[in-house]
C-alpha cells in the first residue's frame, strides 16, 4: 500500500485531477492518493517549490509526490523523477524542485524520456495526465528510475534563482511572502533556524519584523499571546516566519500580500 | 479497513489537510480517509457541530471523526477522544461535540494526555497535524481510548450553551440558520421531531414560517412542491427544516442568512 | 479492489459529498472513491454530459461513475443505471447521459426500481445519497444491473435535444462553449473529429475561428505556439476545440463564456 500525492495550480472546478487519479489507478490500483493542494496560485512555481519542500515530510516512506505547475507545458521543457530520502518526485524542470535538490548526498535524479511509462497517447497540453500520471504510477509499483530516462545531476536541472530569504553583514533578514493561507495568515520564507538566535527566550522581545507600512515587536509562541484582532509574528506550522493576527486576517488587516518584503531585526 | 474523516475549517487553498492525511498514513497505510468538508465558516464551532453530529450516522460502525475547528490552539484548551455508539471522535474540548454528548449510556470520553500518540514534536498552532491526526490514527487501529489520557465524564467537558431551537408554551417554535448551503438553502437547527405534529398530514399546510421578512405557509415535501423561484419550507436531508427557492438561491432572494431567525407555528 | 467516481453540482462547501462516501464505503469498504469534480455548474445537466464522457475512459475498467445532477430530485423523474464497455454509470434520467448513449452495441441500460439496494429510508431531496450511492456501491462489488430494476432501450430514456456542434453545408462549423476551466480556456463541443481536415497540416493556418467579437486564425498545438497573452485555438485535453490565451485567462480577455457560440471555417 504506497501514497501518491497531488500537488497543481489545477483548482477544484474542473475534471482534471480526476482524470489523472483515473490514470494512477489504472496502473497501480491499491495506491492510496493525496490532495496536497491545487490552489497553488496559477504557474506559481516559487509557491508550489515551498508548498511541496514542507509538506513531503510527513508523508510515509516511498511517497511519489506528482507536481502539476507547469507553464512550460507543450515546449521543449523536459520532465523530471527525483528520489531523496526514500520520498519520489515527478514534475517538470523548471525550478520546482529547486528546494530539495541537495538535501542528501544518495540524491537520484533522472529525465525522463521512456515513453513506455507513459499513456499511448501523449497530448501536448496536459503532461500531468499523460505521463507525469503514468511514471508516478509506475514509480509506486517500484519501478527504478533509472528505467525512466537518464540520470542528470542537480546542477543539470533548471534552478530558482535568488531563492530564499537574506541575511546582511548588520545581522537584518530580508524575506519575502510566498503564500497567503486560507486564514489569511502571510507566510514567508524566512526559515526559523535563521531566526534561530532572535527565538532566545532572552532576545524574544527585541526582535522588530516590519511588514508594509507595520511594526511588530517580538516573536510569539501562538496566536492567542496576544489580544483578539492584533498581529503578531511566529514561526509558523511550515517551520518559517508567520504574520498573523489573532482570530483576525492579517492580508486583509494589514493590506499585505503576497510577493511583499518582511524584514527582521535585533 | 477502518474509515477516517475529517471536518475543518480549512478551505481547500492550503496543504493543511494533505498534511494531516500523510500523518495518519504514517501511522496507519490501510485507513481510508473521507473528507466531510473543509469549509466551516472560519471557527465556527456551531456550525461544526451540526454538520458532524448530522454526517457521522452514515459512516461505517468503528470510523474515526477528526475535527479540527479550533480557534483555541494554542492556549490551555484540552482535546478530547470520544466514543459513542461504535463511532469515534477526536476534536478540541471547545463544545463542537456538544450534540453527541449523552446519546447514549454508554459514551466513553477522555482527555488527550499520553503524548506517546502525538508526533515527536508538536507544534504550538496545529494540534491537527501534531495530535488529533496521529491518535485518530492510532484508534483506526484499534488502540483503546483509556491509553490515551484520563476518562472524564460528558460533564466535565465544555459544552455550547443555549444551542437548538426553543418551543414557546404557546407552541411556537423559534430556531437559527446554523448554515446556508451550496445551493442557497438555509438550513435551521430545527428537528424534524420538533415539527411532528405540524408534519401531520393533515396539518401541513396550517404551518406558518417566519423568516427575515417572509412568510411562508405550509411544509412541503420536496422542492418541486412549488413553482420555480419560489420559497418554500422542507424538511431537508439532514433532517431539520431548511428553507429553500425551487431552483432558486433562497439566501439571495429571501436576503437571510447564517445566524438569523425562523419561527414556525400552526 | 474497484473505483467509483462521483460527479456533482454540490460544490466543495456541504457534507453532502462526504456523505456519499460514508454511504458507499458502509456497503463496500474495499472500494477506491474519485472524486471527478463537485464544481459543475448549478443543474447544468449539459456540462456534466461533456465531463463524464471526456473523463470515464481514464478510469479502470469496471469503474463505477456516479453523477448527481439532479434539478428533477423529487418529481417523478427515475434513475438509471447503464452498462457500457465495462464501464458502469448511475444517474437520473435527465439526459445526463445522453453521450453514451449507443457509444457501443452492447449496451445495458436498466431503469432502478429495487428498493433492496437503496437506503432503507430515502429523502425526497437527496438520492445522491440514498439510492445513487448504495446501488453504485453494489454494483462495485458486482451486482448484476438486472437486480437492480428492469432493462430499458437507451431510446427509451430521456435524451438532451439538440446537443453538439452542427455542420452546415458550407463546411463551417458551429458549436458552443460548455464549459470554462480554471485558467479561463474555453471548451467547445466541437469534437476534433470534426476538425480532422481542418487540422492536416497544410490546411492548418487557413481555419478561421470566429468567437464574440474576435476572429483567430489557425489551429495551434500547444499554448506557447504564440506569444504571451494572445489567443489561440488548439485542440484541449477533452479532445474538443478550445480556445485559449497563452499565459492567460481567454474568458476574461476575449469577454466570452459558457453558451457563447464558436464558429470555425476555412
Amino acid at each position: 500500500m504506497s501514497v501518491i500525492t497531488l500537488l497543481t495550480d489545477f483548482g477544484n472546478r474542473d475534471e482534471y485531477v480526476g482524470l489523472m487519479k483515473g490514470v494512477i489507478l489504472s496502473i497501480n490500483p491499491a495506491v492510496t492518493i493525496v490532495d496536497i493542494t491545487h490552489a497553488i496560485d496559477s504557474q506559481d512555481i516559487l509557491q508550489a517549490a515551498y508548498a511541496i519542500h514542507s509538506a513531503c515530510r510527513y508523508f510515509p516512506a516511498g511517497s511519489v509526490h506528482l507536481i502539476v505547475v507547469d507553464p512550460g507545458v507543450g515546449t521543449g521543457r523536459s520532465l523530471l523523477a527525483l528520489e531523496i530520502k526514500n520520498q519520489f518526485f515527478v514534475a517538470p524542470d523548471n525550478g520546482v524542485l529547486t528546494l530539495l535538490f541537495g538535501e542528501d548526498d544518495e540524491t537520484r535524479l533522472v529525465r525522463l524520456s521512456n515513453a513506455d511509462y507513459f499513456l499511448d497517447t501523449v497530448s501536448r497540453t496536459f503532461h500531468g495526465r499523460d505521463i507525469i500520471a503514468p511514471v508516478g504510477a509506475h514509480i509506486s509499483q517500484g519501478t527504478d528510475l533509472l528505467l525512466l530516462g537518464d540520470a542528470i545531476s542537480p546542477a543539470e536541472a533548471v534552478w530558482l534563482k535568488n531563492i530564499g530569504a537574506q541575511r546582511a553583514d548588520t545581522g537584518e533578514i530580508t524575506g519575502t511572502i510566498v503564500t497567503v493561507d486560507h486564514f489569511g495568515n502571510l507566510i514567508s520564507d524566512i526559515h526559523h533556524q535563521m531566526l534561530a538566535q532572535i527565538e532566545q527566550f532572552a532576545a524574544e522581545n527585541q526582535a522588530i519584523i516590519r511588514i508594509g507600512s507595520h511594526v511588530i515587536r517580538g516573536i510569539c509562541r501562538t496566536y492567542a499571546d496576544v489580544r483578539p484582532n492584533k498581529a503578531l509574528g511566529l514561526i509558523g506550522s511550515r517551520g518559517y516566519l508567520e504574520i498573523a493576527v489573532n482570530k483576525g486576517n492579517a492580508a486583509r488587516k494589514l493590506n499585505v500580500g503576497k510577493g511583499d518584503t518582511v524584514q527582521v531585526k535585533i
